[in-house]
């Protein structure tokens, strides 16, 4: 089949996954949920009609496996993950999981076995909707699912053991899922860029060198409520022109600290009323890099900003980090692989980090990872008008196709 | 009685009027509610036992006279108000009808009658928190009440004209409250600053020469939504950073103009996640001076550097100006007498604008008005924390009744 129609079947399947939804008028679906298992049970299917063996695991990942040339070899693991957030876009991690069945329905038609297994995951949590733990499914399969989730509850006091339960898992079998050493050979993950980089370079595709770490921060400044009217400028400690200037500071250090991204996506402002100086302001604060170093010194100048403003402006600062991730850089091998495979394609290599976490970054802890970015249109994600063409998800096809092969042909 | 004493009595009422709330626990009496009924009967009372004959008119203001040499003379005006914001505080309001009634009952108790009538009203809505129009107190005696008001509904779906009636009123007899012509020679209002000046510069008292007009706007920039990990810098159109740029440019504005104060005291960002770009900010801007023009230039250069800003950073600015109020500077002759009244009591007169708006502001369009401003604690009001010290009542209550004689000597 040329690869403009195994395009076409994964546009199909893309959209017959997005159709499995918790709501009828959009698309949510979140971990264990009637829609999530549904899902993975559309792609147990189309596994078994590319001769792979296909099975649900303990905790609603699913997963088949397509036997390399000799039985029970270590297998590449091509994955993504099949959870959506609430009114998502088809793509973010479908398209990962149908392209890795598309790759391996390539070679069943063939008849063509590798040196090494391939197995296909659609893992059952990535985004973390429903317990605000991310990278359920990979971590089952990295060995680094933290029992103590099982306790946690969602939003209508369902335990995550007895949401994994409902849905036909088994909570006691996670700690089983987990890949023996030797087990796998590698992790690979195509996802949609979900960022503007390769449309702004018209370019389809580009290879991941990092997941970059992230700081998260909670920004609280503290002046003096008063009234708009009787309150003289001089005499004002307003919270919200502090935590303007701060903004305008974390807007600066991200463009001049290259590779950095550094947002504030969140700003509260109390008591909140046209007629009242603000009394507190409450911002968020994220920031990503590909090298700690350089974060972990943004962040610190940030902070120090903050610190300045506030003392100029007598406000009382406070500073919460809420989560500090140290980057992944993804396996350098199967990244140059990656990039032979596109170069041979005859498309110039782009590198990119990844600002948004992946199930990679959970694999890489255990297995060589590498990650293809497929373009998207406008960077967007989390959107009903999340985009990639057709014809991008063909290059990607051949891209991933040859990635194998080269794989293959390595000096062992 | 000595003027601590006349103050301590003050303090008293004070508290009695504080105490008759609608909710158990802090003070909120809205117009036309039982609550609002009774304090204008304590009101009344104390009224009719300083000698003045005291009414609960058609829209529920009480308005006591106490007859001048001349029965049926003119009447000088004391008036403030009854109702209150929601969890008030005890001053707001009630501070200029108690002492109203507290000069009256100075003249009544030595049988001195001035040439001239003194009425005092306690206005039955101010703040406007029930049917979001505020002044309906003295609307009604300016003859400006819109019958149009009486069709408006509460929260409850309770229709302005229905509480009116249900509170005692009579919406039908509103218009009738209008004064006639030469019935009132002139308004004086007492009220707590309201602002941290007077305590500043450390004076019990202030004259008011103007209240600010203001310009109110609700201001949106519309950016670009994207995600935080994955936008680089130099392709975001962050609207909060527009936003942000916006509020410090309101500061400067506000900085640098003298007499003029610029306020955003809300601000919301949409969508508003962490790991989100902002794509929407929606900013309140409320601009006041005493000076039309000065504001009115104020407001344009802000709209300018806000087109600016949006212009620069490739977002769409929308403006929409909700309020235009002009200014409203208060009769000449009387505040000249108030601050005499200031001075020969051996205090410095400090000129005040009024940044918040008054029942002064609507009744002089009728009568010349004048205004007294008395210290407060912080500047802080519209909470149970506002305080007025006894000892500045009593220094306003000296100057009310040295006014009052002022009035009653001039030519004419």
């Amino acid at each position: 089949m040329e690869a403009s129609a195994r395009a076409r079947r994964v546009s199909e399947r893309i959209d017959t996954l997005a159709a499995i939804s918790e709501e009828p008028d959009r698309l949510t679906r979140r971990f264990a949920t009637p829609a999530l298992r549904e899902a993975a049970e559309a792609v147990a299917g189309w596994m078994e009609a590319a001769g792979m063996a296909a099975r649900l695991d303990a905790i609603g990942n699913v997963v088949g496996r397509y036997e390399g040339s000799a039985p029970g070899a270590a297998a590449l693991l091509i994955g993504s993950h099949l959870d959506t957030v609430r009114d998502a876009g088809r793509f973010d991690g479908m398209l990962g999981v149908v392209l890795g069945v598309a790759a391996v329905e390539r070679l069943a038609a063939r008849g063509e076995r590798l040196p090494f297994a391939i197995e296909v995951a659609g893992f059952a949590d990535e985004e973390g909707v429903r317990y605000g733990t991310a990278y359920l499914g990979s971590k089952a399969l990295a060995g680094s699912f933290d029992p103590a989730y099982l306790g946690l509850l969602d939003e209508d006091g369902i335990s995550m053991a007895d949401a994994i339960r409902a849905a036909g898992g088994d909570p006691d079998g996670i700690a089983g899922c987990a890949r023996a050493a030797g087990s796998l050979l590698g992790y690979c993950e195509v996802h949609m860029e979900q960022g503007p980089v390769l449309e702004a370079e018209g370019l389809p595709v580009g290879v991941v060198t990092a997941i970059a770490g992230q700081t998260r921060a909670r920004v609280t400044l503290d002046g003096e409520a008063g009234h708009a009217g009787t309150v003289p400028m001089g005499l004002r400690h307003d919270a919200l022109a502090g935590a303007a200037a701060l903004v305008l500071e974390v807007e600066r250090v991200g463009r001049e600290t290259g590779g950095l991204v550094a947002t504030v996506g969140e700003l509260a402002v109390l008591p909140g009323a046209g007629n009242v100086v603000p009394g507190r302001a409450l911002l968020s604060l994220d920031v990503r890099h590909a090298s700690d170093e350089a974060r972990v010194a943004a962040v610190a100048s940030i902070r120090a900003s903050a610190a300045g403003i506030a003392a100029a402006r007598g406000l009382e600062l406070g500073w919460d980090v809420l989560q500090e991730t140290g980057a992944v850089p993804t396996s350098q091998p199967l990244t140059t692989l990656l990039e032979t495979a596109i170069e041979s394609g005859g498309l110039p290599v782009r590198r990119l980090v990844s600002g948004a976490g992946h199930d990679a970054a959970v694999m890489a802890a255990v297995t060589p990872a590498c990650m293809l970015f497929v373009r998207c249109a406008g960077g967007v994600s989390h959107s009903p008008a999340e985009e990639v063409t057709e014809a991008d998800v063909a290059v990607a096809i051949e891209v991933l196709d040859r990635f194998l092969h080269r794989v293959a042909a390595r000096p062992g």
